[in-house]
């Protein structure tokens, strides 16, 4: 299979469709479409539209038109099949007479998973796969992973000193990392389906928890994790819980069930050891929506996490500051010998300013 | 003050000469000179040799020979002028009829700065000054600062994990970092007069402390801190101090004196807080003609020259590993607030296969 450098440069416009899409479109995946003519014209373009809306595939036919007859599609995600009410898109593709369809990956939901790709090609359409897929799944891995592991995507987040402290010995933290850190922070976030942090981080920063990107907001949902529930009520997380979804996790309690209160979520997930408590959280995470969960901290939650073998992304900014002592990043219950630490695969690094930038899969030796 | 490209490319070719020199010249600077005659020709090279012997320019102004009459001298450093037995560099280049002399820097040796240049220029010789001065000053950071400070250079060198962690809880450290990594370690070695590290660190790690760059072994003075000057008669350091200058320091000692046993020298530094001890220790280093030590670790050695504000530069690996706990890189006996924290001025970010490393000027808010 090969593909042209102009097939190329088509699916990267539908790739910063659906880069732009991300936020919007959970517990859905942010695919981008592109329409070209014959002629190599761009004829139609369209994105995963919020949640229940139209999907990339019908919204780029719908603005070719009469265009689309002989056409080629390129979209960042196998497109749909599936017997509902409205038709999918691959009967959209197929009715308006689209020649040729290029994917950048299959959709791994065992209901589509080749599918949607067969069904084209039944009818006539001649149909690649490939192009770009790593970028495309890169814009949904949340959704890639969730779909077949049936619990969502984890990362973690942590901006720490060159030492590695998250808080001097005051408990100050605010400003270890530089604006053009804390921007990047906002674009993590935007790719994830809800927010987390521990109750004492809730209390000492009293976040947001919003995904400020430019002049959008997004709204993730919001989570804390406290083993009492109680929040106290001039807090933001509760003062503007209409604002977004708001969980409160509250573990090693007597019931394991979801309560909801105005407009808060009980989260209880019955009496058991943190791993078990984890587990018992992404299973009602998965289904409840949640495609992805970032940890933003305190230590406890992001170790309890890492730890226990929960974590598939971490992002670690480092500021460039030294406390020399203070609260550490990390602070596992038992720490790793050498021959068994994490590592970071696929590890990526960057700068902003004068901080430093640490991402990559969460894995084992 | 021009300079133009080819003026630049010569004086490139003189950094080179004295990095490639560094290591071996100690307390003496890193010179590199090159002779260019009229015609553009590179007619003569030379660079510091090991101390003791003849200078770069002398050597530069023997290999051009007649050939330096009416030529260009290109010199990292302000060649020197004094009045011993034989003749200093600026009488040779006067001698030799050099016409030009273009220098990086000045020397900033009380008994020098400026003199050299300004007899040059007495003698109807055309000066200037200040081509690559940074890229030439970097080479002797060392010798720029002891001689007008009149205490060596200090660096840090620390290799992480992720988490800031130097040994995992069953204190093991080796491998924390790549091999790329450590290759570097070697180079930076190379450019200190001395590597330090702690008594702990000496009986763990048994290291050699040599510099091994390529197929080039260097030997840096050696340097253990110990608190009993107790060293077990085994290890490397003193199985081999024949090899290299070997020193034990021992604070907090009754006397405050040099004492020399076979190969190995014992200074100590009398009773004293931290910072009076190592304030002490930076004297002796610099009176017995260490223009530079390098701290290796471990944490308390590394930690108490930092926290006590004696620290020029530091660089820091971080490998890819998490521990999740054990040792902490820095522990400092008070942790530093937020608001008067480290930093590293002149920050350096780079890649080391997967590791990071992190470089700069430590400064305080």
């Amino acid at each position: 299979m090969k593909f042209s450098d102009l097939d190329n440069h088509h699916m990267q416009r539908a790739l910063a469709l659906a880069r732009k899409a991300k936020g919007t479109t959970f517990p859905n995946p942010a695919v981008g479409a592109v329409v070209v003519d014959a002629g190599g014209k761009v004829v139609g373009e369209g994105a995963t539209s919020v949640c229940g809306g139209p999907h990339a595939e019908k919204l780029a036919i719908k603005k070719a038109g009469a265009a689309a007859r002989g056409a080629t599609m390129f979209v960042t995600l196998e497109p749909c099949v599936h017997f509902g009410r409205t038709p999918s898109c691959v009967d959209e593709i197929i009715e308006a007479g689209v020649k040729k369809v290029i994917t950048a990956v299959k959709d791994p939901n065992p209901l589509v998973n080749g599918k949607g790709l067969r069904k084209l090609k039944a009818h006539g359409i001649d149909v690649q796969t490939g192009l770009l897929a790593r970028s495309a799944v890169l814009v949904n891995e949340d959704y890639c992973w969730s779909i077949v592991n049936k619990r969502p995507w984890v990362s973690i987040k942590l901006a720490m000193t060159l030492d590695g402290r998250i808080a001097d010995c005051d408990d100050k933290s605010k400003w270890i990392t530089s604006e053009a850190s804390r921007r990047e922070v906002q674009e993590i976030r935007r790719y994830h389906s809800a927010i987390a942090v521990g109750r004492h981080t809730l209390l000492s920063d009293d976040p947001k928890l919003t995904a400020r990107c430019g002049r959008k907001t997004y709204y993730p949902a919001r989570i804390v994790f406290s083993s009492t529930g109680n929040i106290p009520a001039d807090k933001y997380f509760l003062t503007h819980a209409d604002e977004a979804r708001t969980i409160v996790v509250i573990g090693n309690s007597k019931k394991c069930v979801i309560e909801r209160i105005d407009n808060v979520e009980y989260w209880y997930l019955g009496k058991k050891d943190v791993a078990e408590s984890i587990n018992t959280f992404l299973e009602m995470a998965y289904a409840e929506g949640l495609t992805s969960v970032l940890i933003e901290g305190g230590q406890k939650l992001a170790s309890n996490f890492l730890e226990h073998d929960f974590v598939n992304k971490a992002y670690l900014f480092y500021g460039n500051k030294i406390f020399g002592n203070g609260k550490n990043g990390l602070m596992f219950s038992k720490g790793l010998p050498i021959e068994n630490s994490v590592y970071l695969d696929r590890v990526e690094h960057r700068s902003f300013g004068d901080d430093f930038f640490v991402s990559g899969y969460v894995n084992r030796i």
